[in-house]
C-alpha cells in the first residue's frame, strides 16, 4: 500500500511569475507556520543575490553604513512572533470583484522572526535634521504596469514608524536563516502592519528629508474607495483586527453530530482579547474560548467552539473577533478597488444531513 | 541561490479527509496529466487493499468469474487518452452558490489508460436474459450522510453503456501501475462520462435484472432543478462540451502588449469541432487555432488565440466550444442544487494598465 496515510495541504497556486502561493491555512494546527507551507507573495522574479550580501544604511544619516548580512549576527537580538498578512488576504471575497492576485484566507502565516531592531541601526547610522522617512528597497526588480523601465521593490515608514522597538532587520526565520523564498538573508520585519512593509531581501536602507513617492507607496498599497475616481485615497498600513473559521469549511455537507468549530484571529492594533460566535446571522454571539499568549502580542490566537448541530438544515456559522483597542470586525468589508485590508466578520455556510 | 528556478504549482487543497485536491489545470501543459498532478477525488477515506487484489464478476452471468488483477495483462488490451472529468468540476461558480466540494477549474486531468474492454470480461462471463444494469463497487468504503452503516462506493450502467467497446477495466495510467491514489490496481474507465462513472479500485462487478439503487447512484450524481423539491431529477451522465481559459487568469492585471491566450476545450458528447472567443462580450465571436488529435478522440484540444492588448482599461474574454454533435457552451449555466455539470461559456476578466 503506498502512501495512503500521508495526506497532505499544498501551497495553492496564484501565479508562478511572479510566484504567489497560498498558505493552506484550513489545514495547519500549529503556532508556526513550516517554511513549505509559508505563503509567497511576490512582484517580481525572484532576485539573483550579490555574494557577499551588504546593506547599506544611506541617506540623510550621519554615518552611512554598510554592513555585511552575517554581521548582524553579533548584535544584540531580539525575536517577535508574527501573524504575517498579505494585505490582498481575502481580496477574492471582495463584491464587486476587484482585480489583482486572487487570494481566499491564506495569503497569511506565522513565524518567530529573529534580528537586530531597526532602531538600533538607525541610531549607529544617526539621522541628519529633517529626516522625514526611512526607505527600505529589496534586492527583487522588474517591470510594473504604469511604470518605465526596471525597478526594486520599496517601502517607506515615517521615521517615528521606524523606530518602533519591534520592527526589526531580521536574519532568522523560526530559528534559522531565513528562507530564501522569503527574504533570505535579512528582511525588514513591521510586526503590526501588513506584509507589504516587512520588505523581502533588504538591500538598502536610505533616510529621506521628504515623502517617498514609490509605487508600491502611492499608487499600490492605498484603500481606492470608489472605482471612478482616486478621492478618499488613504495608505494600507496596520492589519485589521480578522478571524478565520478554520474548520468547519465553508459550503461542506456533514453528517448530524457534534462538532468544534476552530479558527484563528488576529489584530495589528492590540492583542485579540474576544472571538464570538453567532448561529443565528448576527443576532446573539457566543464566546468562542481562546488560547491566547501574552509573550507573543504579534501571533494569532487560536480559538474553538462546540457546536451541536443536532438537525439537519442549513447553517451560517459566523465569527467575529475583537481586539485591546476595541476594533472589531464588521458585517460587511470596506470596498475598495485594489481590493486591501478585507476583514468583515467571517462567514461559512454548512449543510448538515 | 537556492531552488530559485524550481518554480511549481501544487494541487489545490479542498479536503484531507477523504482528500481531495484539484489539479493546478492553469499551470499545465502538457497532454498527459503527470501524477503528481492527477486531480484526486474521493468519498471515503483511502482503502486498504487486499493481497491478491481480486475482481470478481458475479449476479445475472452464466459463469462467475474470480481473475487476480494481474492476470488481465494476459488479455488483449485497449488504450485510451481521455478527459477525465469531475461532474462538480466547477461547482465554484454556481451562483446561488451550492453546497459540495468547492471544486474551481481543476477537478479535471487527462491520462492515457490502457486495460481491457469491459465488454471482453462480460462476454466471458456471459449474460443471463433478462440482464439489465452493471454494477460496480469499489474498495473504499465509509459513512455517508443519511444513509445507515457503512458502504463501497458503487455506480452502475445499463448493459448497453457497459458494452461500449471503449470502456475499460484499466490496469495501466501513462504507461505504469495505476497510481493508489487514483484507482490502483482496477479502475474502471468510462471515457465519455464524467468521472464517478470510472470506479475506482474496482473489486466486485455485479450483472443485476432491476435498477440499482445506491446512493451515489439515486441520490448523488443526479441534476436537481429545483433547490425546493426533487422534480425534474435526472441523472449525471456523460461530460458536457465544455472549455477553460487557461491563461491569463481572470482578474489578473497586465501591462500592454500581446499575449496568446491559451486553454483547453473537451466534450462526452463528441469531438470539440470549434474553439471562438469574443471580446465584446458575445456580440461577435472568432475562432481560436485547435490542435486537434484524431486518435484521441476521448482527450481535451489545446487552443490558442492572439490578443492585441493596446488600450489600457478592462476586458472580458470568453470562450465557447463547439462539439461534432452541434452541442455548445450555454451563456448561463444551468443551475442545479448539487451542482453538477457547469459548462457555461467560461468568462476571464483582465485589466490592462
Amino acid at each position: 500500500m503506498p502512501d495512503s496515510n500521508r495526506l497532505l495541504p499544498n501551497l495553492t497556486t496564484r501565479s508562478l511569475i511572479p510566484e504567489n502561493q497560498e498558505t493552506p491555512i484550513h489545514f495547519l494546527r500549529s503556532v508556526l507556520t513550516p517554511e513549505s507551507y509559508h505563503f509567497r507573495r511576490n512582484h517580481f522574479p525572484y532576485p539573483e543575490l550579490p555574494n557577499p550580501f551588504l546593506l547599506s544604511v544611506r541617506g540623510t544619516v550621519l554615518r552611512p553604513l554598510e554592513l555585511r548580512a552575517e554581521q548582524l549576527s553579533a548584535w544584540k537580538a531580539k525575536s517577535v512572533t508574527v501573524a504575517l498578512e498579505c494585505s490582498g488576504n481575502k481580496r477574492k471575497k471582495f463584491s464587486p470583484e476587484v482585480f489583482g492576485e486572487q487570494w481566499e484566507d491564506g495569503a497569511i502565516s506565522q513565524s518567530e522572526w529573529t534580528g537586530v531592531p531597526l532602531a538600533d541601526i538607525l541610531h549607529l547610522a544617526g539621522l541628519q535634521a529633517g529626516s522625514q522617512e526611512v526607505v527600505f528597497i529589496g534586492a527583487d526588480r522588474g517591470h510594473h504596469p504604469g511604470v518605465k523601465g526596471v525597478i526594486p521593490f520599496a517601502r517607506s515608514l515615517s521615521v517615528k514608524e521606524a523606530l518602533h522597538p519591534d520592527v526589526l532587520v531580521a536574519y532568522q526565520c523560526n530559528g534559522q536563516a531565513i528562507p530564501y523564498r522569503n527574504g533570505y538573508p535579512l528582511r525588514l520585519i513591521v510586526p503590526h502592519w501588513y506584509g507589504m512593509a516587512s520588505v523581502k531581501w533588504l538591500q538598502d536602507i536610505e533616510v529621506i528629508d521628504h515623502a517617498f513617492q514609490g509605487p508600491f507607496q502611492t499608487k499600490d498599497y492605498q484603500y481606492y474607495p470608489s472605482i471612478h475616481h482616486d478621492g478618499g485615497k488613504h495608505p494600507v498600513t496596520t492589519k485589521h483586527v480578522n478571524s478565520i473559521i478554520q474548520m468547519p469549511m465553508d459550503l461542506s455537507v456533514l453528517p448530524v453530530g457534534v462538532y468544534v468549530v476552530e479558527g484563528i484571529a488576529w489584530s495589528g492594533t492590540g492583542a485579540v482579547e474576544q472571538v464570538e460566535l453567532s448561529l443565528n446571522q448576527g443576532k446573539s454571539w457566543s464566546a468562542a474560548s481562546l488560547t491566547p499568549d501574552p509573550s507573543r502580542p504579534y501571533a494569532w490566537v487560536r480559538w474553538t467552539y462546540t457546536w451541536h448541530a443536532e438537525q439537519p438544515g442549513q447553517y451560517e456559522i459566523w465569527s467575529r473577533a475583537t481586539d485591546a483597542a476595541g476594533h472589531t470586525q464588521p458585517l460587511e468589508p470596506f470596498w475598495n478597488r485594489k481590493g486591501y485590508g478585507h476583514h468583515a466578520i467571517y462567514r461559512t455556510r454548512i449543510q448538515i444531513e
